[in-house]
């Protein structure tokens, strides 16, 4: 697979005597592939029923006769404001009870009916005009599903939606009635038309009832995605794909992924590491400029998972964007080290965002590879250089990683639901064992619980996982020489109760939990020897042997054979022990790598990248401050 | 009176076929006390007028038939899901506007007519049922008034019940326009139906207005409790209780206890340290698995007034909970201290909060004396302990202290609604008193203005009482020796004006207020010869002798025989001053304490409590870390 | 002009009989002036078209009789409650939606037609009963407009009004949808009706649909305010003024000023220090009792500018206040100072708020000159004590200054709508600049864009300047000898776009922007030699040469003779560093001020500021705590 540069551009912003031009510059930078059309729906319909494609056609046909492959997006994410005349209760309601009015975009709900039948109208409608098109080599559905929290609605449409999702995951409301405990506090229902959404209650509602919630919800993402993915399969023969966006969570990717060909993704380092990341004053400064070392590799293992081995980055930041609360511009030499860092992780294309900087509306302020005024930003020339670097190294096969942490979708959602200590949640919990197993230097795959059955892994960390029985026990142990879990792993059914007979799965392993404490951000627990827990500390049962101890002798780390339990949020320190521990026992070899150096393996090159404002020495390697080197490995292998 | 244990026991959680086991096991672990029913209303009446009250006389039977004393709870705190049908706009109103919805408990205003009348039917329908059943030996009325601030609620019914309390209260609508001052900002009504609750104003709403609802809403919770007392009282002789929530301060509980013949509260020191109490992070850390050493102290002398001596805690924590930012397990020792203190402090008896876990719902991460899998919790063996160490210690009768604090909740209520300076609260500034009585080692007597009149204490401490006239100066002075009022004592009226002439009952003292100032944390008002104000600051007039002064000169303290005015609001080192010179002047010993230690009389035992995680040396006791010594006073006698 | 003092009166607010002896004690005190009337419509007319003017009319003549000059408010400020069932529609709605009601003030929409006509109707009927009074020496409309976010409001009238306001400013929707550039994210309309106010949507609106609306409601309340002037005008030749409040930037004050005669602001140095300004904690303990040293500074500046050259302290702090965070006492001293600084920047008359402490409603802790018990408050003596000693200064005029701040209220709204870094803002920006020359000791003139015609400085500072175009760039050039533009000077149109060929007026100083970036606080940007950047820098193109560098070697300062560009938002020393440097090259003596100390000329004399709670030598001279020192300038001249 030979990876390709690509750019997201707006033909309908700039008069079409500029796209000939646009088109030219950007096959001379190297460029191969193009997104179009994704928010552009007033001007494919500017009224009901009257459509003007002819600007579209003649845009694709630019692009497409300068040599550039398309995607094609459809525009359902920016419903025209005619729409609202036509379904005046599309609107999603935020959770103090208010629809989120027109004015911006993703301004509808995913339960709307009417709205649905909408958005498969117009992808039918371009399916049928540009299905077959030569130039069109890829399709976008909507666009970052879930962005600015609308995936959780509470309007009416989703309340109607939601009680028949109830009726039919539960069949009689007594059988919800007692999977949700409701009799605690005299919740019972005497019909599922009782139901509400679980906003606005007095005091915090019955977490069955929110996770219930929350996993409708996801459905109707998925439900809404397929929707366009069963009016455009007919139609066309190329990939459908969907740009999800970073720490996005409130939906299930993997099973919208499932229904589509490629999973992408917009990588924006600098912003994330502002407004999404937990991480001290420190490490936000020392980074400020180029994102954290991890969050990217991170997204791009768990895309890879998500689109089954194919994916890209869809959007990549260029220069200074203008949504965190802070933007400033990459140093210099980023925004290759982004892409060339994709790349190590399997892109098959990493497309900038945007061609040209728009001067007008929200994202004004939005750095391009051009500028409003259509000079070269910074970004252009990195994306060339980029280009020239990919040119020379040609064809790279992504490695099979012998790591790999279990992410689970429902188990972020559980834990949001009742995080029982307020430092605690699920993405955070699983990427500081991530970034445990890159400080190692290790390649890591991100697994989904129902892409266990062909795995073979030395070591899988699964912590957090909120639901376990017998048989994810069993495939697991199948899957690994070696799996760790804990904390909080098992602690609830699926319906949101503590297992009637302790935590199933962990029984094999002779380890149940008595007690949970959660903890103030400043209070540690120890561990003898070094490391310590910190927000969750578990208390153990059992007779499994202990392999780490708490300071005063409670067990901090107990294991058999090929189970391990864990019972606390580890610091650095302690995740470093366990990571080296687990690797002694599975005869895997590490690299410690040091601050801000991180590596990834393909099937045949090693690639050091240094997100360090300074150089750095390593292995016998010196790597320039904000740039990457690629090695042959010899021979070639697994991670 | 020989104090006892308890539970808290919800037989509908658990299948009929445990009762007996249960109880059994209950009363072998100590415990005499079940108390039951209070979240059952869909399980006594699932369809309105259907009652299915079966489950519930089996289960009385099977406790009571095991020796246990039953407390049976009106449900009235969890309407089921279909009284909202019957009542739509039953609801409380949030201060946005928005009904607080069904899905939790508590989801009822307190002025709603239709509701309060389905309280008074199935409370009448419980004491025909129960009134006489041997085994019923209490009734708890409700759950924890006030609790996730339910008294204050802006809905129609409320509005329509405020208009009709003011008519009665002012009788003319010129009469309230005068009292308000309403003239200011051209304020004035021309009806009573003009008035509006006092939320979502432009800019704040006249004080006097928002006192007058903060009235009217502990009015109506009064109103509440009263109806339900006058169904139960021609139908049982068994005494009438609430359980009272920590530092819940919406409501008068002494208006509210007037009508019952026990109080009861509930004890949750881990979590009230963590979310409902002012101290620095040091504080908080030292006793993040304790609790603070003066928080419960305070609520047993606080109830043990509201109760007029006969007080209980009705629910006490016996591990982790679930709903405090973070929820740390108790020390080891801990549930027994807790439950040795409020029996040193007169508690008739101590109920744990709850029997087993519950596996679902809301509180499924709050731990019971039983683990949801029926294994004992940490809790059960202290509690136990606690009931043999009970059994060892036989009778005890309460001390009568020799000094008192002076507490009142429209004061509360009054400088919530005008703080004048962010940092100032009543209820930390009582505490603040409370706490140097006790580091000084005083058994402490907690009264309502209304309790004066027989009281015969060596020293009062009154500060921020809001409304101070002469007669009551005069009862203060009756009470006790010394009384110490100030800062903010008598600085307003009951229709919240600055009195007309002067603060009225410091005309005695020949001291008047020129000026107050609110004061930034970080800054102090250094006292001549140690100790300093902070938060608030007055400037004294008056010829009364100055006692103490702020350096710069002006009085920090001024006083006559009986009465000392305070001119700001203490810290630790000026509180303790003032105690001792207190002391000094009406013949008081005081006990200082080492930090953590506290110390508590009864008529005939002398209690040392050690709140620390470390042994504590003390007047020849060494006390191990979380433990409690008892020692038999010789000769028995006062505080 | 000979500067004298006034206080603001309530008559309404007490008994007919102390009236006489206030007015008798106001004169005796030294003061000339007493507002009168503003709040009051509820005793002007109790029930719709029942006028009971007589206790008015009465007030008026006791207070004239005595000696005084009175300023008659109209009431428009606080509509009484039988408007509200008038014009049930009249409230201002809040960004969520929320009718904001009755029960303080100012709740009322500035677009609500029936509103607007009461006010009218109101002030027609007073300016014909006292148009001609000759007691009534000036006549205040409405109260503090936008105090208490009152501008900006989202109410039906607000949305009707500002779709007719489009429809005039842009002719064509197509024209709009073109200018806001709505073809990004389908935002295009198809119709006016079919824009509805910026508010609720479900990420950021368009910003250029936030400026419009901005602009609108700046326009809404200078309509307003004409409205009652086209009133009275015919009715008296008294001047017309209002009141603005500190730092309240929602209208443009020249806009509405120029309908104006004189006009007047609401001077609290302590209670805006705490509540309005950036600074850090050290600043704020040092002047807690003082207030800001050139905050009142600017704003006297800013009034002189917007009532070209006739301006007043109408609300003058006489003691603590009930409105901010924290209310402290000024230090003795502080009253005087800040009255003798009002009058060295040019000030007419002082007047403080209130003559005595009202002891009810919202503002019972705000001190006045007397207490509630008519005792002298410590602010009487001051008053007096300044009255003495403008007395022994006889007339004073004012300097014209030889440096200028331009101050521009769009560029306000532009950069809250679009800060880009979560610490800039306009206010913030321009008031470090106007400090930069306070600290230089020099005399300064704020002027609004459309004041620099007749200008004729030595040097002008610009910065944050939204919108510059070639034709104010020219204007600056005429205007001073040096004007110091950026950052973010010209950086959109007035329709919120980035400028298409660059920013336009800074093209013939050679100078474009290519990058910018907003930094979070703790990050700095030094520049060579130096001072440094923070929250926000750019990175400059052009041929103009660098004046200053950054370490790294980009452009901080580019410029030409008469045009400098500033790369970055400067801390203190890079702000000195550059008036410096400019005072250097326009040949301007500075003289350089230690904290705390300020120095103001009028034409005839120096005056000098002690802010600090200690003596200060400066120059020869020594100025005691919180005093002031004023010599004769010889001889007098211009700043
Ligand atoms: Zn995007
Ligand atoms: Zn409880
Ligand atoms: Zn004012």
């Amino acid at each position: 697979m030979t990876p390709e540069l690509g750019v997201c551009y707006y033909p309908e912003h700039w008069p079409q005597s500029m796209w000939a031009e646009d088109a030219a510059h950007m096959v001379e930078a190297g460029l191969r592939w193009v997104r179009v059309g994704e928010f552009s729906w007033s001007r494919m319909e500017p009224e009901p029923g009257r459509l003007t494609f002819d600007w579209l056609d003649q845009a694709i046909e630019t692009l497409g006769a300068a040599g550039l492959k398309v995607v094609l997006g459809t525009p359902t994410a920016t419903p025209p404001r005619w729409m609202l005349d036509r379904h005046p209760d599309m609107l999603a309601v935020d959770e103090n009870g208010q629809p989120r009015k027109f004015g911006s975009r993703r301004h509808y709900c995913f339960s709307h009916p009417g709205y649905i039948d909408e958005c498969v109208r117009i992808a039918r409608i371009m399916g049928e005009r540009y299905g077959r098109n030569p130039h069109v080599a890829a399709w976008q559905i909507d666009n970052e599903y879930g962005c600015h929290d609308t995936t959780v609605s509470y309007s009416a449409p989703a309340r109607q939606a939601f009680r028949r999702w109830l009726a039919e995951r539960y069949g009689s409301v007594e059988a919800l009635n007692a999977a949700w405990g409701n009799v605690f506090w005299s919740m019972e229902y005497g019909d599922f038309d009782q139901i509400d959404l679980p906003n606005l209650t007095v005091t915090e509602p019955n977490p069955a009832h929110v996770l219930a919630f929350r996993r409708f919800s996801s459905d109707q993402v998925v439900a809404f995605n397929r929707a366009q993915v069963q009016a455009l399969r007919p139609l066309t023969d190329a990939p459908l794909l969907h740009n999800y966006m970073g720490r996005i969570l409130d939906f299930d990717h993997f099973e919208v992924g499932a229904d589509l060909d490629i999973a992408t993704w917009d990588s924006y380092p600098i912003g994330f590491l502002s407004d999404r990341l937990e991480a001290d004053a420190a490490h936000k400064a020392a980074f400020l400029q180029q994102g954290d070392p991890d969050m990217q590799a991170f997204h791009h293992d768990l895309y890879r998972a998500v689109g089954r081995g194919r994916w890209w980055v869809m959007e990549q930041q260029p220069g200074p964007v203008n949504w965190a609360p802070y933007n400033p511009a990459p140093l210099p030499g980023m925004v290759r080290l982004w892409s060339l860092e994709a790349v190590a992780h399997g892109a098959e294309v990493v497309s900038y965002f945007r061609w040209r900087q728009a001067p007008f509306a929200q994202e004004q302020m939005h750095a391009g590879l051009l500028t409003p005024n259509n000079q070269p930003a910074p970004g252009l020339a990195e994306a060339r250089q980029t280009a020239e670097d990919l040119a020379a190294l040609g064809p790279l096969e992504p490695v099979q990683a012998r790591v790999a942490i279990l992410f689970d979708y429902p188990s972020d959602w559980a834990w949001a639901t009742q995080p029982q200590g307020a430092g605690f949640n699920y993405f955070r919990l699983v990427f500081s064992a991530y970034r445990a197993l890159r400080r190692a230097g290790l390649s890591v795959d991100v697994v989904p619980a129902s892409g266990l059955d062909d795995a073979d892994y030395d070591l899988i960390l699964a912590p957090g996982l909120a639901t376990l029985d017998d048989a994810l026990a069993d495939r697991l142990r199948a899957a690994a020489k070696l799996t760790v879990l804990g904390p909080r792993t098992g602690a609830i059914t699926a319906d949101f109760q503590i297992p009637a007979q302790g935590r199933p799965g962990l029984q094999a392993l002779n380890c149940d939990v008595a007690l949970v404490e959660s903890l103030p951000p400043e209070i540690t627990r120890p561990v003898q020897g070094g490391g310590a827990a910190r927000h969750w500390v578990e208390r153990l049962t059992g007779d499994a042997p202990d392999l780490l101890t708490f300071e005063g002798g409670t067990s901090a780390l107990k294991g058999t054979d090929q189970l391990w339990y864990l019972a606390g949020f580890p610091d650095e320190d302690l995740w470093d022990r366990i990571v080296e521990m687990a690797a002694q026992k599975v005869g895997l070899t590490l690299h410690p790598m040091p601050p801000g150096l991180r590596r990834r393996e393909t099937a045949t090159h090693d690639v050091l990248i240094n997100y360090n404002a300074h150089s750095v020495e390593w292995n016998g390697h010196s790597i320039a401050a904000c740039d990457v080197a690629i090695t042959r490995r010899n021979p070639p292998g697994r991670g």
